[in-house]
């Protein structure tokens, strides 16, 4: 015991055990798979960052959060937080090298130093991707469009994908004077999902005016359908514009092609974020709408200017890996297989391991996942072994079998045995087991 | 140019453009499914640790390089240093929830605060893959063949797996005496290829007597075949034993399923860390012999000796991402496409967006990753964007092919139309151009 060092984590920090690996895998292949059938390219960025670089002029909430340390050359480097701050570090560096427009999709892990009593990590997993350097109604619908069809693929049955646009937002509370406090304004409507109508109501009248906390909370409200609500928008705002004109294109888009079931225009929907200048965006899955949005984002005008004169104006998305994966695991009862191994062949008889290791090569070049049980012992063992590893089928080859040249096929799950099949027999066999 | 923050990243850091980032999760993929195809699943432990986990009870050239800080919580962290000490860790952890033998494969990032001089990188990616809970001539021969069928589906040509084993070694040391000094020996010997033949036997005449550091050097040079040399080693060490018997099954195993050409027993193979017990290999690439090693490891006795009492054998081999990512690179020429997609639908009349992007949606439902080009520009502007995006293929649908239902599809690369196809013949001759 005495010099034992306990094999902890950290608070906030998780091993990732081979089901769950298995999971968060499936998730990120299925959705690197839509983002390159849409055209996006990965890239990757360094995890450890000058501070200066991560934090801009400093200030806001995230300094108090972040993973900033001096290094060995006396530098002052953090971790990255997010994957927004580097990928307009990396576009003013590499735009010369690279073309415009620039979709890329980035998955890859962020540090923040949050409270863990929320059920929040400090190492997590973020999914962004993005199409800078243009803005049309085309991009944003192309973000749009990518999201509905990644969900589609994640299977997670019904979902919302709630539509709204900050400068429509941004001219009402203009017009009504309340510009100064715009941000806090934003703020306070994104909480209403969280706190609810009424408390929202009071904490907009500390902001602005009564009237105008009314003339807001009207606004906020969606109608039936996306024309009266957007009617309703627009008019509050003060009438038509570029900014409702392209809420409109975004719509016969989207309803042109075959997408209107999973989209509404929520003007409720406002991001926190400041940044944001067009269209924002979140989603909900209508199984489980307390676990809040999984995706969101919006159009921003400016991705780089920390870094770069140069304006790149874009449109971006992004996946809370984490959350989505917890939702899923909700949805289907977390029946994550122990790994993706189909064939297991026992070692029922050591003597004949060469040759079992051959059958091993030839039913992984018939394109199955296949093991030899690598240990002389007992096969209730090796069963139990098959069982722990969810292994489907087995393959048992005694010294008769191999005289006769055949493999007993045995399935794993319900124990039957298909015996003293030929090699081709066994495949197609197990090809039903499968 | 004022407060314009530079984009710079630290030294030892990189950005990974779109081709190069393709390239890595392309090699990354192809080791994911050979892994998979012999049973090994995927964990993964956090970035960040408690120093105390990672370091141990100290020592050894690693500290110094350590990314060591104090977090928000006054905790004593650091970032990994490699992949073995938090498998280790995980091990301890979770071997009650888990299995033995437990087969693990681990692709991710490590870092190490190294002179970037000799062209080493600060941040990189390790691949290691072990088997633990058994000690078996089974089980080695398992990670060999691994080794092989990676190297055999990443298409490096030819390649040498050099083996030998340490048990052995030892043997020979305690019996000239050379005990102590064994961990010094095993580095010099370790330096072979670097420093040269003479140099070695001068460092050895240092640290053991003139005819002991003879007897070393027969020792560790190979004979001409398999056989003679393990021959010539059990002699040298004292006789046959469990190790040298080892070593002749698992010449017996690799023969017998015909991978003898790519192996050697090589006794000149110590691999310097002091954990290693049993055998151990290295991975030579023919066409590149000097930039070394791209895939080493060997046995170890005890795994998790500092975390946990109960014993765990185990056999691994790590390949140095990087490395062989620029190896490939430099075999064939880094011919990296820029990008994934195979289509673009040119924006050629954006009146007919809605009608692009229905086809777009098309194509991807026929299995082809496919975007519209999302602004109305010239033709001219958007044939360079797919060229610097390497996409193959262009659709092209003005008005009067979209009143007679067909499209014209252009090979961007010859610059070759087809015109005026049905959508069924477009498909068609898409298929041939890719």
């Amino acid at each position: 015991m005495s010099g034992l060092i306990e094999p902890r984590v950290l608070k906030g920090f998780r091993d990732f055990l081979p089901g769950q690996e298995l999971r968060r895998k499936t998730i990120e292949d299925e959705l690197v798979r839509t983002f390159e059938s849409f055209g996006f390219v990965p890239i990757d960025t360094p995890i450890i960052e000058y501070t200066e670089v991560l934090l801009g002029k400093g200030g806001g909430d995230t300094d108090k959060q972040i993973y900033r340390f001096e290094d060995h050359g006396g530098r002052d480097v953090s971790l990255r937080y997010d994957l927004t701050v580097p990928f307009a570090r990396f576009m003013a560096a590499h735009v010369s090298e690279l073309y415009l427009p620039f979709k890329r999709y980035h998955i890859a892990k962020v540090f923040r130093g949050e409270n863990t009593q929320r059920g929040r990590y400090r190492e997590f997993t973020q999914c962004d991707f993005d199409i800078v350097g243009v803005d049309t109604a085309f991009s944003d619908f192309e973000i749009l469009e990518t999201m509905y069809r990644s969900f589609k693929a994640l299977d997670v049955g019904e979902f919302t994908i709630r539509l709204s646009h900050r400068g429509l937002f941004n001219r009402l509370l203009r017009r009504i004077g309340a510009e100064e406090s715009s941000v806090e304004v934003l703020r306070t409507v994104d909480k209403l999902a969280k706190v609810g109508f009424d408390r929202v109501r009071t904490m907009l009248g500390e902001l602005v005016s009564e009237t105008h906390a009314d003339t807001i909370l009207e606004y906020i409200q969606p109608e039936n359908d996306y024309d009266s609500t957007l009617h309703k928008m627009s008019y509050l705002a003060g009438g038509e514009d570029a900014d409702s004109a392209r809420l409109a294109e975004l719509h016969t888009m989207i309803t042109s092609l075959g997408l209107g079931d999973s989209f509404e225009l929520d003007p409720s929907i406002t991001r926190g974020l400041d940044y944001y200048t067009g269209i924002v965006f979140e989603t909900f899955l209508a199984a489980l709408p307390d676990i809040g949005s999984v995706c969101s984002g919006g159009r921003y005008n400016n991705l780089a200017s920390l870094y770069t004169k140069q304006e790149l104006p874009g449109v971006g998305s992004s996946i809370g890996l984490d959350r989505l994966t917890a939702a899923l695991d909700e949805l289907d009862g977390n029946r994550v297989p122990a790994s993706t191994l189909e064939i297991l062949v026992l070692m029922q008889d050591s003597t004949l391991a060469v040759h079992y290791y051959a059958l091993a090569a030839k039913l992984r070049a018939a394109g199955f996942s296949c093991e030899v049980y690598p240990e002389d012992k007992k096969l209730a063992a090796q069963f139990n072994y098959a069982e722990k590893k969810s292994i489907p089928v087995g393959i048992i080859c005694g010294q008769d079998e191999h005289g006769r040249g055949t493999i007993n096929v045995r399935d794993l799950r319900t124990r039957e045995s298909y015996n003293d099949l030929s090699f081709e027999e066994g495949i197609e066999q197990i090809r039903k087991l499968l």
